[in-house]
């Protein structure tokens, strides 16, 4: 009888019956301590609590967004969306706000509402969040984890190094050599991998990562103009930028506009994610893709193996990014700093155009 | 005593108990005919479902869009979301897919997970999704209704023709006279309702409409490049255009872009919705306001009224639009069509600029 146990757990460690109650549906307002003595004798008990949730199953998901003010967040809720839709699993989705009062209650909020498993997209976890879950016997995934998770959450990201190690190369096939790079904050692991990915393909192409042509920005537009805008103000100017978001490419074109510079003519530009607003970017925007849609799916397909106690086959999904060539990026109409001044390379020459692939 | 009741009540239908639980549960698997004689039966004998329903609140609401694609399907959901976490309530996100194989089948996932409300975005409703969702006792706010809804069915929707007329009435006042209007949908209250603005707006300052000034687009870029493309390859083209969406608007800028047109100076553009890659458009857009979050948070208001059993003080909430005056419009350069061509104006004098708000 379930009564009986949690009450024999209770008399055993000196605790209310509540307070075993509490622990056993993870509810925060234990002492750590407390919670590690009745979670060991619920350990102890073998207390059927994954069987009993598994029993209780709400068919309800939460994804927990760090705020829904981006246009790619929509895009991973949709995938999201349709893997719960297959499985009439409803998807409950909330964000955790910039500055807000309540930092950690989302983990209090999910744990009331019997959530069946949690994805967590781009927001920091405390551990303390980790317990919680945990305790409640609440699984998780995160996407594109913005610190480090501990290395037995599971996670889904995207290759964010190959796509910016794409993004440069495709602008250094077309002849540009003096490249700009605005990525996104210092302390994002994606922000990072795809300057890494920059850095990469200026080193393969035998050229010197200069410190004056990377910029830090916050990928949102704001940042995005701002350090364009100091980019393009440089005494010996940038022919190419490569952006760390498509938000902060359009910051880059209005920068471009307003001191007369055409894109593609007198800059190219190339964004990162591929949102759909890139289409609608004049001239249409050329891309790295991030597969936000498909990082929804996957991270409710990890998530539902966790639900059923399926093993996972790995811990950490990257999915693959892909340039998108539109009309942003041709070849620069006066190369900067050629390599040798006394025997200048015409970056114009066909075969070093790299080959263009189109795309809608 | 609740099953005999419900026994009692099958007995006297003639039908099966299960039966009258899928009537009471709002289940589809029922024969119209068969679940209003139990409907009856119910009222009859005061089967206590309201107070059965709000015994049993779940504490979760539906919001379903008609296809998560739009950028502007997170702007609703983000002010339905603040008010589901201000009371605690969490959000299921759902969408009907267009050309989808399951229709209806909405309607029954919601019954089924035992959702305390829906708030219905922008997509259709037929009148059997209606009684289905009256069966289960579930009640609905639609949000800018593609088609009528039912006169009873509480609805909220921005002030659409109040909004074209101050787009239109903003170009009057630059000294534009050959206004192209790009709309959405023949057949969407809201795209004709944006219509009437801009036709109210010409005909107040005395000009006539012209047919051919006037396209029907689909609210997306496509159609509004495409639409565009017409309006500025007519031998007498217009100076300024209002789009029915920002969406149309991009594809504006990017019809005139192909044509060697400079935004401003060469054609001016109105959007609508005031989506927040208005303002990544360059030069940034000036768009009419259409307060999405807010009115996300009306219909969750609304919703949470009919839940606790309140009254509405109305079934219809229309939300101001609003003028947001940024980059993309100013004088006509050669104003077409002078109304008294032996005096014509001059649309540069002083007097003729509207009063341009900064907008950020």
């Amino acid at each position: 009888m379930r009564k009986t146990t949690l009450a024999a757990i209770a008399a055993e460690a000196g605790v209310s019956l509540p307070t075993v109650s509490k622990v056993v549906n993870g509810r925060p307002d234990v002492s750590p301590s407390t919670r590690a003595r009745v979670e060991q004798l619920l350990d102890q008990h073998q207390y059927p609590r994954n069987g009993q949730r598994a029993a209780r199953r709400s068919g309800l998901i939460d994804v927990v967004f760090a705020g829904l003010d981006s246009p790619w967040a929509v895009e991973i809720l949709r995938g999201v969306e349709e893997w719960g839709t297959e499985r009439s699993i409803a998807i409950a989705v909330s964000s955790v706000r910039h500055g807000d009062a309540r930092p950690a209650s989302w983990t209090s909020a999910i744990a009331s509402h019997h959530s069946d498993g949690v994805i967590l997209v781009t927001t920091t976890l405390t551990s303390a969040q980790v317990v919680q879950l945990r305790g409640a016997g609440i699984p998780l995934v995160v996407i594109d984890p913005a610190n480090t998770p501990p290395p037995d959450i599971p996670s889904v990201g995207a290759t964010n190094c190959a796509g910016g190690l794409a993004a440069t190369e495709h602008l250094l096939s077309l002849g540009h050599r003096r490249i700009g790079a605005i990525t996104g904050p210092a302390d994002m692991l994606c922000s990072l991998a795809r300057l890494d990915g920059y850095r990469s393909g200026l080193e393969r192409a035998g050229l010197t990562v200069e410190p004056a042509l990377i910029k830090y920005g916050d990928f949102e537009h704001e940042g995005g103009f701002a350090r364009a805008v100091e980019l393009l103000d440089l005494p010996d100017r940038p022919t190419a930028i490569f952006a760390g978001s498509d938000q902060m490419a359009f910051g880059v074109y209005e920068a471009a506009r307003q001191r007369g510079l055409r894109i593609p003519d007198d800059l190219s530009v190339v964004g990162f994610d591929e949102l759909p607003v890139s289409r609608w970017a004049s001239p249409p925007m050329t891309t790295v893709r991030q597969p936000l849609t498909e990082m929804g799916s996957a991270a409710a397909a990890m998530l539902g193996d966790l639900m059923d106690g399926a093993p996972l086959r790995t811990n950490r999904v990257e999915l693959s990014t892909e340039l998108h060539i539109r009309e942003s990026t041709t070849v620069p109409k006066n190369p900067a700093e050629p390599e040798n001044p006394a025997e200048p390379k015409n970056p114009t020459e066909p075969e070093n155009l790299g080959s263009r692939k189109e795309s809608s």
